[in-house]
């Protein structure tokens, strides 16, 4: 069985860790949200793509869930000493990924390229696709103004109050190579427990990809557990947009993309409500806090969309 | 007394750090060679400036004489791994500089502008300044071809012969802000012990500096030590261009430039030389091992300065 999964950084980096951990390499391919991409200090930095590449290689630090493992911050250091800019905590193994990013990127090649090359040294086996080799910059509409996101995420810790999201040039925007032919070659699409608004919409909004995706199976995974994000803004984010935030509301940002959802035993109660929707539901421990949820979490999955 | 000095990389911070230890900072003024600056991973390298800088705040690693002390590698191995560039080793912290240095010259500000400013941060008390704010990049000429400083120096060891040297787009430079009153407010001109065909020639290539250091008392530090470089490929140059590398040559090659030259003890027999070139010579030790070693010839240089 062939599973083409849409992840943004941690939650998706989990889940697609879960799935690489009982699936063939070549069975799984992750399309990755680009829009949290931005160029800082002169260079590229793709933070999801970076979390699930340094996941998958088991170079991720298990404590941040961003970054890189025995890092050391020498870099940071030197520009604070300097006056310089120091909002975006960049360690130093981390900043050679993004350095040699950066040159390959000015040599002409493109980021679908440059991440199967850094895949291949990472050896990491199932094939990772940024969702297009554009620059697509998400913007967050809040009340102080419209953000980059970088901006409204890392600067100002999710604080301005969010009203709206534009994927500034996606319209511009291709599918990266293998994308298409991934999502055409799976038996199933699983859309990772990632943000909604913010992951998972860009990758949708790309020209194309959501209409292939509606032509497949299609569960989900839902990042909100007892009306909580495990990580990052997207309960804030519900909540600002005038939406309760809950498994429920999860299922209805997709709509008729789903055919089956995942959600936590927590939230069982909603079960009800979704088979309204005509979403099969399936409940189970959604909470992965180590490899080993992630696996389990990945073959009840996996079983269940064989089982249907 | 006031000092202006010529500086290149170790040779030249060391000199610096020892007049440093023993001038008031108000009296003290280095302009450092930037032909050896480059561009490399995307940033703006200057290798002299740098080692200036870190050794006189105390940053530089004294067993290398270049890079800084505490250092560690992170990003380098991380490019390594990634089958990157890594033939210019570049540590993390002092990454941080060189990040910083570019995001300021791509703002638009110069890089004496940078360096003045890096010194307030680093604490530095003399006034460091660079040749120039122009790139004017060293190419050696060789047997095999004509190659970037960098590339002779560091990909390539400096094993190819040399030929001759040439200062890029030299012509179109004009000495940073204040040069030229830093030399015409000297009291004496002392070139440090640094490559007179790399590191001093492209300072006094800058049009309109040796003019002005012409119109000054001038000493020089001779860095040939019993025929043989300190550090660095200063001997072997002087040999591949025909010249037999001694203290004497490196007086020879200045020229008219210097009326007085500092030469080490194990020289000696070449005083008589050199005296018939009418330039008045001082025997010392000069070979700086450690920073007492350094504040030693700097005030035995400004005693013998200050008793002619």
């Amino acid at each position: 069985m062939k599973i083409t999964a849409l992840a943004g950084g941690v939650g998706g980096a989990k889940m697609v860790d879960g799935l690489a951990q009982i699936l063939p390499a070549k069975d799984l391919t992750v399309i990755v949200n680009t829009g949290d991409d931005f160029e800082h200090l002169g260079h590229k930095i793709c933070p999801d793509l970076d979390t699930v590449c340094y996941t998958l290689a088991g170079l991720a630090n298990p404590e941040t869930g961003w970054g890189r493992k025995f890092e050391s911050w020498g870099a940071m250091e030197s520009i604070s000493a300097l006056g310089g800019p120091d909002w975006f905590r960049l360690g130093d193994r981390d900043l050679g990924t993004h350095l040699e990013r950066t040159r390959r990127l000015r040599m002409g090649q493109t980021l679908s390229q440059i991440t199967t090359d850094f895949c291949s040294a990472w050896e990491i086996g199932p094939g990772i696709l940024p969702m297009c080799d554009e620059a697509t910059p998400t913007m967050v509409l809040t009340e102080q103004g419209e953000l980059a996101f970088q901006d409204y995420f890392v600067a100002r810790h999710c604080e301005p109050q969010v009203l709206s999201f534009r994927f500034a040039n996606i319209e511009n925007s291709r599918p990266a190579p293998g994308v298409i032919e991934a999502i055409k070659a799976a038996d199933h699409v699983i859309i990772c427990p990632s943000n909604p608004w913010v992951s998972i919409d860009p990758i949708l909004s790309v020209p194309g990809i959501k209409d292939e995706v509606g032509k497949k199976h299609v569960v989900a995974v839902s990042p909100i557990i007892g009306g909580k994000a495990v990580k990052g803004p997207a309960a804030k984010m519900f909540a600002e947009l005038g939406i309760t935030p809950s498994a429920q509301a999860v299922a209805q940002h997709y709509g008729s993309l789903l055919d089956g959802f995942i959600l936590d035993n927590v939230d069982e109660e909603q079960v009800e409500l979704m088979e309204s929707m005509e979403t099969t539901t399936f409940v189970t421990n959604t909470l992965m806090k180590t490899s080993e949820d992630q696996a389990q979490l990945a073959q009840e999955i996996v079983d269940w969309i064989n089982s249907r």
